[in-house]
């Protein structure tokens, strides 16, 4: 049986979740589901998922919420290869390390950056107010800074220090590359971060491409009927 | 060689991982880090730990930092009983979902209650703003009422329906034992989460009332000086 992934690709973790799905080649039956168009509130996703929660996965009446835990419950049910998720307990506690301090750290700021700053003046027509884009943007650089110097302080390869990709950089990345698609400035003064965003997108291609271009449609789309 | 462990018992996280070290009787050496002391920023504890982060463990020169990726990797190296992390991948699942779900949502509305309604007034000697504690306890209640409800569906066990306790019920317990503690009404109308509770304190004895001493102990101290 293949895995039932509900997902709304403009979500960042949904991405990491389908990026690893496509790359690993795990049979999929994909179900988009549009949170703008109110999809995960209605009584038919009710019974898959009582909160309305996505991205979730159904696998053979298994469902399970939360990006990072499937991410984890995929790399062990389809035995993926090691680097995505080691198993050995030092290897692997660097890519947990990362995966705890993501939610209160690169995902909040990310993600309320990208709220705040750009999709909110875009929905209300109402332009950011300066005092709320320089706090928020300086949340999001001083956790950007801390990520580049901490997560990946030896300058190559992947987070903490691996040798290749695994679902940690699948969560971190996304987060990243959307706010610099729409108009942080996150590269200039990081060169470390800049050199490892590019390996990761090397490592998820033609992946990478086919997701983007999915966001850009639905963007497109919603754009057009403003 | 045992492992330093440095923390400071006044942080939620950090007791969750004592308890963990207690309860397995895993060879330690304590380090208390005092954070009201900013014992975390002296030159000596960042040569430990670069940017001052408690907790943090140092096993044979292996530093990591984040309370559940510590818990993991000390039930794995370890190798505790599996009910604290179990290996079967649906189990181990229930767990992680929680484990990624707490940081943005549990910990987040517990940790921006206790200190906003409670240990803000005690410091600065001016009363909570009544509206902003009624929107922060609606927020903290609304997210227990999610945790009974999703985390505890089956009304009976730990998390994720468990039969037995895990590293989830270790990190979610010491928030809403805290917040308790502080004044939160936690368990007036939710007596699938009181009796939860007592199951998880039943497990943790005698270490739960030790680290429960040491707290009061601290706090008692630090209102003397006042």
């Amino acid at each position: 049986m293949p895995v039932i992934y509900h997902y709304d690709v403009l979500s960042q973790p949904a991405r990491s979740v389908l990026l690893f799905i496509k790359v690993n080649d795990i049979p999929v039956e994909e179900k988009t589901i549009s949170i703008i168009k109110g999809e995960n509130k209605t009584e038919e996703f009710k019974k898959v998922s009582p909160f309305g929660k996505v991205p979730v996965i159904d696998h053979d009446g298994f469902v399970l919420s939360e990006s990072v835990a499937i991410l984890q419950y995929l790399a062990a049910t389809f035995n993926t290869k090691d680097h995505w998720y080691p198993k050995a307990n030092k290897t692997r506690a660097r890519i947990d390390e990362y995966l705890a301090w993501h939610h209160s750290n690169l995902r909040k700021t990310a993600v309320t950056w990208v709220r705040q700053v750009v999709l909110l003046p875009l929905l209300t027509k109402q332009p950011v107010d300066d005092a709320v884009k320089t706090s928020l943007t300086a949340d999001y650089d001083q956790t950007l800074d801390e990520f580049e110097r901490y997560f990946l302080s030896t300058k190559e390869g992947f987070i903490g220090g691996a040798n290749d990709i695994s679902i940690a950089d699948l969560i971190a990345s996304q987060e990243i590359d959307t706010n610099a698609a729409a108009g942080h400035d996150t590269f200039t003064n990081r060169p470390v971060l800049k050199a490892y965003m590019d390996r990761v997108r090397a490592k998820l291609q033609p992946h990478y491409g086919y997701v983007q271009r999915q966001v850009q449609a639905i963007l497109a789309a919603v754009s057009a009927q403003k």
